[in-house]
């Protein structure tokens, strides 16, 4: 970058193009973009940073991220206490509530297992969900974990350190995606949508 | 959004959301990602966004963002004091000092003039330059604002308000970008370009 940037400056553009979807151009047009509107925009950003990193922590129960412990999930009496979900991470939780796709509670592990970067089942909250899943009030777990090698290593052992009498491990389906074209899927989903085929 | 994000994450995904180059769902994956890396990303942007906000003004001379006034260009010996190069924003003498392309002082006017939108001599530093303009110290002022109708007015207003004898007005040459195939060139810039064609 440009030495006469100053170092204010400069420190702001290089960690804004340390987010997600932005690069060092775009980080510059954000900073710009920002000094120009301060009031409306810059200072309650700054604010609403330090605000959610001190009062942001993972829930207690299921690991989703609020600022009450257990979540707003975990606390509200309308969800389904019957039905545990478990996600990789709390991007995929917030993808299934936008979907309005699960009424239970969620399982947040924190993770996938992988054996080559070192990730073992105590590095997630794999012991917290067996602890759970004992409880007579479960009645299935919906592992959602992705359709990737670590995603379905680490469900296959989810399912084994869940299982007991009377509990249903379930597995989210693996098909065409809804308004998917077929000529445009790979030949393992198309093989594995072939495979779980239902009746019409 | 989803009901189920807590308030504090709500307000910063909303505020991150408002930066050029991230919509609602990147805005999502960021606050993710800074929650991740508390301690080493999202303090340190709390604390320069505030900092910034503080601490960067627009320099006196010249309309420069720094945080010390004059700014480092125009507090600068090296820099050649009898050229004033006249930009619409900091991003443009950004996107000029990048380039190497400029080694004497800036005048920011910090907009175009634009009838439509209320913008009038009044609300650009035009006055400033003026002033600027007059001293025998300056030799030449380079208009670099860009080649669009609100663009060409303000440089035709600019040129007349700061010209006097022995003062050379300019503007950035017209043509065919370095790299760039005829083929994909608009009208405008290849009649331009033709129109300026020069010795080969």
């Amino acid at each position: 970058m440009s030495a006469n940037i100053g170092p204010e400056l400069q420190r702001l553009i290089d960690l804004l193009a340390k987010l997600p979807g932005l690069g060092p151009r775009s980080a510059k047009r954000a900073a710009l973009h920002l000094l120009r509107k301060r009031e409306p925009l810059m200072r309650p950003l700054a604010f609403a940073l330090a605000d959610a990193a001190d009062r942001v922590k993972a829930c207690g129960v299921c690991g989703n991220w609020d600022s009450i412990d257990p979540c707003a999930i975990c606390a509200d009496p309308a969800r389904n206490r019957s039905v545990l979900c478990v996600v990789q991470d709390v991007g995929d939780l917030w993808a299934l509530e936008r979907a309005g796709a699960h009424r239970g509670l969620y399982h947040v592990l924190g993770g996938l297992l992988s054996p080559l970067d070192g990730v073992g089942p105590g590095d997630l909250r794999i012991g917290a969900l067996a602890a759970r899943a004992q409880s007579d009030a479960v009645k299935e777990i919906v592992i959602a974990l992705p359709s990737t090698v670590d995603g379905q290593t680490t469900a296959h052992y989810v399912a084994e350190q869940v299982k007991r009498d009377a509990l249903a491990v379930t597995r989210l389906s693996q098909g065409v995606p809804v308004g998917g074209e077929l000529d445009y899927l790979d030949e393992g989903t198309l093989a594995a949508a072939m495979k779980a085929r239902r009746p019409a």
